[in-house]
């Protein structure tokens, strides 16, 4: 059996997946496949009969247009997919969807498309490991956990600033388990690179802490694997510059013109002839099924068996106590009873919330093993540092706290990875910077990723920075993401609320909204009620005519204004404090009529956009928030500019109530 | 009179501004004045009293958070700026807001503040520059434009994605007319940049194509001027790096304490004896101040003059019949009717808006001498190719398509700086890449450019791409940034309307988001009903009841269930037509209250989240529109799954109307 063989039989596969969907990407199956042989051949220690094996080496394809490739090589290695399966490629329900989808097929250990994702979710996957390594070690030598991370990353990969942002970071923990194989081919899907990237990658690469290799000609196996043995032994991330042709073989090769379009049948017909494959649809030879597989099994067996006996051996002496290793790290589920321990927070007491948070990051990381986090550079002021468990460093990974740098975009992706391994990261960054991370953050809700984002100085209370560092539609934005929950705590006890959702959120992942701002502990908040999303803060003492619902910050408006109806008084007004609109959503119908009923005056009050509360009030809703930009000011100045001052908010409540 | 005294002034008014704000950041203040003051005494072309020169160097403070220092610069070198200006740093409605905002302080080129977008713009000036040399020649030697464009930037800013993206760009495109001044002090916000950022970055500019300089000693004005001089003779964008010690003087000089908090008065008092000037608030001395003014007005006098005169010759000689030369490039108003042509549209032919739209992009490049722009590497399926004109390449910028690569991000800031120079740019991607781009639109949202964002691909009904290239959320993204304009026509009729809408836009950003499935043209569609963002497409025949709103290619869908419910003999209904939210929400009370009236039933059809529309309709609203992620599959199968088939939204049509 050669090699060469397999491989047309993976490069055959794929074609015809995309043939048989009518779309696809051929330039790179047929350019790649080689180096995808490669690795799963030779390298990637894996069980395709237990595909989520915990101490298996990952892969990510990163050009995540290449998924017929991934899936033909997957076929080809053992896992469970059929020949149907791939020929229900981009089809509804199929475990071959158009791009690569974690948890819908096994042995795909991330979603990809959007270039870039993919490689920084590999760094997160690499500093994960690290971390983990650390944190379940079965003596000074050796660790549960012990993999690699590959990943294939293409022109396009390369070019998006959030590889860069990952690679700067890898480089600088200096994450040897890391290697990244480019599919490096100079064709983009415009047209040559010549016209759009001309840098030198590897050069830019080694300044930025990695080493590099080369490997001239990418249909050839053995210097493929010869590189890939080199860098395994290199204390470095290490990128290897694959040269490739795309669409190799193809009539249209070396050209844009095969990266995204299916192939002529006389295309295919004259490939496969070159191939010496039959032109036959799905065609593959068992025997090179067999000598894949058994390429496979004979490198991995041993390590995954003595892996198991090892998890035993931990799960039933060391850890025996440590129920989050269990649940959590090996089968992604955790629950955590916040509410166990005995909090206690002085009523009237005014802190920002972004401090308060301190104490619940402080206690988690202290008390959770796979608890772990950081900021783009701004730890000290959202106030996510975790004190006394150290930093994690190139030549330390048994820290806490991690130094994204100013990498927020990379941080998200980087977040991800952490929670494909396990992990239940967080990152922190200004509100107004969520932007930079959206697209990471789709990607987490995509994934449906335990991750927690952390964004303090949340609205225009921040002042003088001006209107770059204000955020007005970023909350909106937040919440506009599908299985995306948002937080907006009031104090410190909807804050502890927040938490225990968040905690026991295994499938979405969650943003905690924090005030730079001191906000008082309220009397009325709770802990319990927040975790409903939205619930009565004061209730009304006659037939109710208007509800006030407020958020954040804003409930202290919302609170206060109510003092001076009852002052006045006023029965007729209940107040409502809502930090999660998401959560409020998820009650039944008869909670939510009850929390806020039809037919009555709803006024929402939040210094941000009015965009999403539609959900929560049907009818007779009035606005008080923020739709345009903000000012540079003192906080004062920025209130009145905006028309938020805690008296004008007041008057145009009384005015929408009639009150004079 | 030496270099030091004038920079001694320039610390001792930035740190007084500060310390008078009580807010603000000392340490680039006093790290990176002689940078500054070698820059404007020594090299930059400007004329303080005409600000706005169109042939002036830019400099752009890409490290937002040293406004104080360039505000204390500016002063020096005699702009339209006051000590009490300088006084009410930071304070309402001043002319020194605590990030810089260009159009508010005189001698401010752009708005800095979040990270990198400062260095892209300045990338995008500088192709700008280049780009509009070439097309306003006075001979094949001379042009009207000639400048170079300078930034400060500091470790923050280059360990930003979008900062990598737009030096990759630069070094691809060899701008030379580029140079970047590096603060290079080895700390960020929330420490040592040994944490974070430890890549070698002169050899990373190099491998980018860039060529870099050293100055050991930041202190030195003459070692800096020096290298400034170097790099202007250098064909090639340069990075000079500029060791320099944050907040120099200070008794926290070194870290990153005295990044961003006030000084305090024993550290004020201190450093002001060191820097030999009296302790005593907004001193300067009146020699210095004429010492630096005059350094720059003998430099400058002599171009500034010459550029006038040939200004004046070229409006009057070669370019008297281009009316977009004064109107726009120079004074940067710009009026267009593109109804002046005769456009031709055949009613119920079907084509897909992205196809359709390359008219335009073309009649546009053809007829616009500013109109230029690009693909962030998918101008050949987003179709915003111009035919004919060719390429802008690092050999010749007298092309008209600008390759982007896949930099999105970069794009949209390069965008902003090209806009910033007066050109009317353009860029594209798919709808569900916009994600990548937001920080940037907020920043041409902010600044008020006249920046187009093209968007294809713009729903589920691309199929088996999947929910990675399936936009969901991002229309309301998009709408939710203040100052942005959204446009979805549904055919090429409601096109022409939004490109006329667009071009006449001269002080916000538009999107234009077109579809990749084809589309009828409408009878009933109208290109100058569509600048009022939202008209009657078919009206009611008795009394009002129902209200179906559509945009974009869902208009399809309501006119069709619009013919069904008239073969039912349904006469109380109405379609309306939505291009554009915003267009419609600037008409006034009593167009939008005849259009949408209360009191009856809207129903709107959108093929996206709901979020937003709710300023549309204020009561009786029915939500026909996606809030989950697509799946992968053919576009028939997407639709079922998503409950979007028309079948299906009929049906909830018929069932909102009570229609058996």
């Amino acid at each position: 059996m050669s090699d060469e063989k397999v491989i047309a039989n993976i490069k055959g596969l794929g074609i015809d997946m995309i043939d048989e969907a009518s779309s696809g990407h051929p330039g790179i199956v047929l350019g790649a496949a080689p180096i995808m042989y490669a690795l799963y051949a030779n390298h990637l220690n894996v069980n395709a009969s237990d595909p989520t094996w915990f101490n298996r080496d990952r892969f990510i394809m990163s050009a995540g247009h290449g998924s017929a490739l991934l899936y033909a090589t997957l076929f080809m290695s053992g896992y469970a997919l059929t020949i149907d399966d791939l020929k229900q490629f981009r089809k509804l329900n199929s475990k071959t969807p158009g791009h690569p989808e974690v948890f819908k097929t096994p042995g795909v250990d991330a979603s990809t498309g959007p270039l870039g994702q993919g490689l920084a979710m590999a760094v997160g996957m690499a500093l994960g490991e690290k971390i983990l390594k650390e944190r379940y070690r079965i003596n000074s030598e050796e660790s549960l956990i012990d993999y690699n991370v590959y990943a294939l990353v293409g022109d396009g990969d390369l070019m998006e600033g959030i590889s860069y942002e990952a690679i700067s970071f890898a480089g600088t923990l200096d994450l040897d388990n890391l290697i990244v194989l480019y599919d490096s081919n100079n064709v983009s899907l415009d047209g040559p690179t010549t016209k759009t990237f001309t840098e030198n990658v590897r050069a830019r690469f080694e300044a930025m802490g990695w080493d590099t290799l080369l490997v001239h000609d990418g249909t050839k196996v053995d210097a493929i694997s010869h590189a890939i043995d080199k860098a395994k032994k290199i204390k470095k991330p290490v990128l290897i510059e694959v040269k490739t042709v795309i669409g190799n073989g193809s009539l249209l090769q070396g050209t844009n013109k095969v990266h995204g379009k299916c192939l002529t049948k006389e295309d295919i017909a004259q490939l496969k002839a070159k191939l010496l494959l039959p032109n036959e649809p799905f065609y593959y030879d068992e025997a090179c099924l067999n000598y894949m597989r058994s390429k496979i099994a004979k490198r991995v067996d041993e390590k995954y068996k003595r892996s198991n006996i090892d998890y035993r051996d931990y799960v039933n002496g060391k850890c025996a106590g440590d129920k989050t290793l269990a649940s959590y790290v090996f089968n992604n589920e955790f629950h955590y009873n916040l509410f166990d321990n005995d909090w206690h927070f002085e009523d009237h007491q005014k802190e920002a919330t972004r401090n308060t948070n301190n104490i619940f990051i402080n206690y988690l990381s202290h008390n959770i093993k796979t608890f772990v986090g950081g900021s783009a550079d701004l730890g000290s002021t959202t106030m996510t540092y975790v004190a006394n468990l150290g930093d994690i460093k190139a030549s330390d990974y048994s820290g806490s706290n991690i130094w994204f740098g100013v990498r927020e975009h990379a941080m998200g992706a980087i977040l991800n990875g952490m929670a494909l391994v396990n992990l239940k990261p967080y990152g922190s960054t200004f509100l107004s910077f969520a932007d930079y991370l959206k697209p990471a953050m789709r990607m987490s809700a995509l994934m449906n990723l335990p991750v927690t984002y952390i964004f303090s100085h949340d609205s225009i209370f921040i002042g003088p920075d001006g209107p770059t560092h204000q955020p007005i539609e970023q909350l909106a934005m937040l919440r506009s993401i599908p299985n995306m929950k948002v937080f907006r705590p009031a104090d410190v006890k909807e804050l502890l609320g927040c938490w225990q959702v968040i905690l026991n959120s295994n499938h979405n992942p969650s943003c905690l909204i924090l005030s730079r701002n001191d906000v008082l502990i309220h009397q009325n908040t709770n802990a319990k009620n927040t975790i409903l999303g939205g619930y009565i803060y004061y209730k009304e003492q006659e037939k109710l005519d208007t509800v006030i619902i407020a958020s954040g910050t804003e409930l202290t408006y919302a609170r206060n204004i109510g003092y001076e109806l009852a002052t006045k008084g006023l029965k007729n007004f209940r107040i409502v404090s809502m930090p999660s609109i998401e959560q409020y959503l998820e009650c039944n119908d008869e909670y939510r009529n009850n929390i806020i009923p039809n037919n009555v005056k709803k006024i929402i009050i939040e210094a941000g956009s009015s965009f999403g509360w539609h959900r929560v009030t049907k009818d007779n809703t009035y606005y008080i928030t923020l739709e345009e930009f903000g000012v540079s000011a003192s906080q004062k100045d920025v209130l009145d500019y905006m028309h938020f001052s805690y008296d004008e908010v007041k008057e145009k409540v009384f005015k929408i109530m009639n009150i004079k």
